[in-house]
Formats: structure tokens, sequence, C-alpha cells
């Protein structure tokens, strides 16, 4: 067996790690009643950029976990365009996020839970960034199980 | 000829004259040396959200003007639906801007040129919210030139 010391070189911290923080964000607009989905955006193993999903607080239905996440990053780097890096979203995104991230000419994209109805790879053309890797189905199934969860317990009430 | 008094019903307001109103706001935008493309969303007859686009002011390219306008509506509002309400926008919407106006659930889309390049009816499928009316060509010549004139000068300082 080989042992990875991540302290020495984080940009070699697997997916599943950065999915784990992803999942804390979603976990954050889960305790604010927000539709649970989080986001990171990782340059060369450092997180830059965090969003969780803040439609109902901000009042504004693009204010998705992507965008937030986007936008933070850009900030940080003082630079528009995050070429070396990487989104992590807990639910894959959406035509409105994914159309942000052509923008943002993103390297990587790596997603949870796969959204049937509103996720981007349901359009038969493609609208991310040529350059940009799509990766889906990491921790899938505790990333869709938020949601879900969250929905049911919603119908349970009303 | 019949006379139609706009002051006493402004909803009777025709496209153009929204139009002529995005195009300040494009105009604001041209003097931040932006790419010059402006926005506003109406509500019976009223303004109720401007934007332009401030991609480089903001240091982020999700700082499209329709983006700036739906989030300042449903401020106004203090709702997250725009249902009745018309976008006005003098460059055809990309798609993340399209994407976003599915989740606002907009009344209608008014644009002025259309963008062959990255405009969202380039798409095959549909990605707009099924309720939501769709004009393009508004005043296409005068809110085209705007931004092709913008891109040629930048290409002659270079």
């Amino acid at each position: 067996m080989k042992f990875i010391n991540f302290d020495n070189d984080p940009s070699l911290l697997p997916d599943e790690f950065f999915m784990k923080e992803a999942l804390k964000e979603a976990h954050i607009a889960l305790r604010l009643d927000e539709v649970p989905i989080g986001a990171l955006v990782v340059s060369n193993g450092r997180v830059i950029g965090r969003g969780h999903n803040l439609t109902e607080q901000l009042n504004d239905v693009t204010a998705h976990a992507e965008m937030q996440a986007f936008t933070a990053a850009a900030n940080f780097l003082g630079a528009k365009y995050l070429k070396d890096c990487t989104l992590y979203v807990t639910i894959e995104p959406c035509v409105m996020c994914a159309g942000a991230s052509y923008w943002t000419q993103i390297g990587r994209i790596v997603f949870g839970a796969y959204d049937k109805q509103r996720g981007f790879t349901q359009l038969k053309q493609r609208i991310t960034h040529p350059k940009t890797e799509i990766i889906g189905g990491i921790q899938e199934i505790e990333c869709g199980n938020l949601v879900q969860e969250f929905f049911r317990r919603k119908r349970n009430k009303s």
C-alpha cells in the first residue's frame, strides 16, 4: 500500500475529500432551510471559493451555490478566469450554473448526484467550455439523499 | 389615427420604448469600458430592475446585465418570481442568463440584436421557462452596432 502524505502536496487530495467539504456547505444550507446544495472552487489543492444555496435567504432564484463559489474564487484570485481550478458541487449544475462555468473557463467540474430534471447534461449540446473536464457521481448517494430527504420532509409538513 | 396616452396606462408603452431605456444602460457600461450591454425588468409598464454589464468592474464573468436586472427586480418586488414581468436586453441572452430566466419564470424576454455565437437560441432544446414568451430583433441594428463598434475599437487599439 502506498501512503500519500496529503499535507506535503495538497494537490494530491482526491475528489472525495473535496466533495465532503462541499457537503459541509450543503449542510449549512440545510440549517437555513434552503435546498441543501454546496459548492467549492479548488485551486492546486486549496479551497479558494465556497458557496451554498441561498435562494430563500437572499430572495434570489439565481443565488445558487456554484454562482457564489465562482464569484468568491474570482475575488480570491483577483482574476476573472478559473482555468486551473475545479468546481466541486454536491448536485449536478443547472443550465444557468453550467452556462456560468463556460465564462469562467474552469478546468474541471466534479459533481455528486445527477439531476435528471434540471441538470445540464440533460441537454444534447455541450454548454460548458470545451476545455472543461466533467466528472459526475462522486459521493452520489450521500449528496442526493440530502436533497431528497429535504423535499420529503417539506412534503410531509404541508 | 388612434392616440394612445401612455401616461394614463404605462403598460401600453411599446417594446421599443423600453429597449431605448435598456440602451441607456448599455451606454453606462460603454463609459466604464465594459462590453456595452444593458437590461431592464419591467412590470406593468414600470421599470423595477436595471442592470448593465459589469464583468470588468466586478472582476466577475457572471456579472451580466440580465443577472443584475433579475436580482434588482426580485429585491424591488420582495418576491422571487417575475411571472408578470418582461426582461428587455440589448443583446440576446447567453445560456447562463437564459438559464437564470428559467428560475425567475419571467413572462417575456425581449432582446435587441441576436448573438449568433453565445445566444441561447443557438441551442436546439428550449432552456427558458415554458411560459416565457421570446421576442428578438427589437432595435436590433442600434443594439448590435454598439457592441460591434466597441470590439472594433478594441481591436484597433491593440
